[in-house]
């Protein structure tokens, strides 16, 4: 998926602060993971950068003027904003760029998977497997920032991450578009190698201690297991998106 | 796997020193880890710990004096020993179990696998998939302590882990049982769900640095790729550990 890849990256994850310079940023394309604005700030520049942020899927954090003085930055004007190692892109246009190169969209969706590392671990995963890309809640996950990079073993840089203000609406999107959404439940009747992966998918992953929220997982049009044998509660969740993954993967290979 | 649990472990590993504690300890049937023996140290008590060890398998580490002290014990008499967490097996007795229970064996071989985690997380994927037992080898890999159970979920309490001298001399004792040994190679021909993992078998996994030792892959009856797509170079151990076992275990449940 190079032509996702995000050439003119920043080597780290660092700061921009001050009404201009946010502005500068988020209209010339530098990628931001998050802006925080102080709650209590007004007026036309505060205006711009709320739609500007909107536009480009950036979340933004609403906090009071003592969160933003604790970054320590000289003439902040109520905004700092991080810059994202990472491009995060936009849902419909990725499906729009997979569709038009003629595959098969193969999606993952992460509920409740916040350490960063967890993600990275599953994105080097999703990757070996075909997954066109990785959906994520804007709220809850911390910025993919080097480590998550590293865990991934480049592969956050390879796929395209979506990051989106509801997971519930983005499968509401996914359905627009044709795709099918399976959800991983324990308890479900089916066995992951009974499902057809080979037309267009995603598969929504939960955490392990929380699974998969409840009005996420009644979305879903296809409910599977992996089948286990012995008396063990589940699989790493790594490793589960790893066995689902693959056997996506095989199918889609055997054609 | 209850029948090899162990019922009366010590809460957390702690030392034993002494010739006449340790030789105690061996006979009484308390696991150690390791024994640490003054390689200058001679006499009848030290021909029995080292006879004693070599009959429970446990390794002996022939060391200088200074590291005995270093252990800060009073009294060590050239030998200080390491209490285990969990209780390790000798291999023929695993598989004779295995198979008078009437079941095909299914073994997991980790060559150069040294990070404790990693080998919990994996004993976690192995004890979902059905596997038996894990082998190891005696030396470089650090004792499975309480964060490699607790990365394991338990599962290192629930499998037999054989701890063996030689991996090399392992697989000849497993192709004397009639055992086929399978390895994991990234350049191989074969797919692995090419494979017929019903027969009793052992799969060899190497560590994703420098991949399974070339005196070791020799001994493989057969070698086999998990097919990628994409130019990525390589799963995660942990991963790529599970989608083989799931394979194996798909085989196996369906009879």
């Amino acid at each position: 998926m190079k032509d996702f890849r995000h050439s003119h990256r920043p080597k780290k994850t660092t700061l921009v602060f001050g009404r201009k310079k946010v502005i500068e940023a988020l209209q010339s394309g530098i990628y931001l993971d998050r802006v925080y604005l102080d709650k209590n700030a007004a007026g036309k520049d505060i205006e711009l950068i709320r739609k500007l942020a909107a536009a480009n899927t950036t979340p933004v954090n609403y906090v009071p003027v003592v969160k933003l003085d604790s970054f320590n930055v000289t003439g902040h004007e109520g905004v700092v904003a991080q810059k994202a190692r990472i491009k995060y892109y936009e849902l419909q246009q990725v499906i729009s760029f997979i569709v038009e190169k003629g595959e098969s969209p193969l999606l993952l969706i992460l509920d409740g998977i916040t350490d960063i590392r967890n993600i990275g671990g599953i994105a080097r995963t999703a990757y070996c497997c075909g997954v066109h890309s990785i959906i994520i809640p804007d709220k809850g996950v911390g910025a993919l920032n080097e480590d998550a990079i590293l865990t991934s073993a480049g592969a956050l840089e390879k796929i395209a991450v979506c990051r989106v203000g509801s997971l519930v609406k983005a499968v509401d999107e996914l359905h627009l578009n044709g795709i099918k959404v399976f959800a991983s439940e324990m308890k479900a009747e089916k066995n992951v190698f009974d499902c057809d992966f080979k037309e267009p998918c995603a598969i929504i992953m939960g955490s392990e201690e929380k699974g998969i929220h409840p009005v996420l997982m009644k979305t879903a049009d296809v409910k599977f297991k992996i089948p286990m044998s012995g008396d063990f509660e589940s699989l790493n969740v790594s490793v589960a998106t790893g066995i689902i993954l693959f056997e996506a993967m095989k199918q889609r290979m055997a054609g």
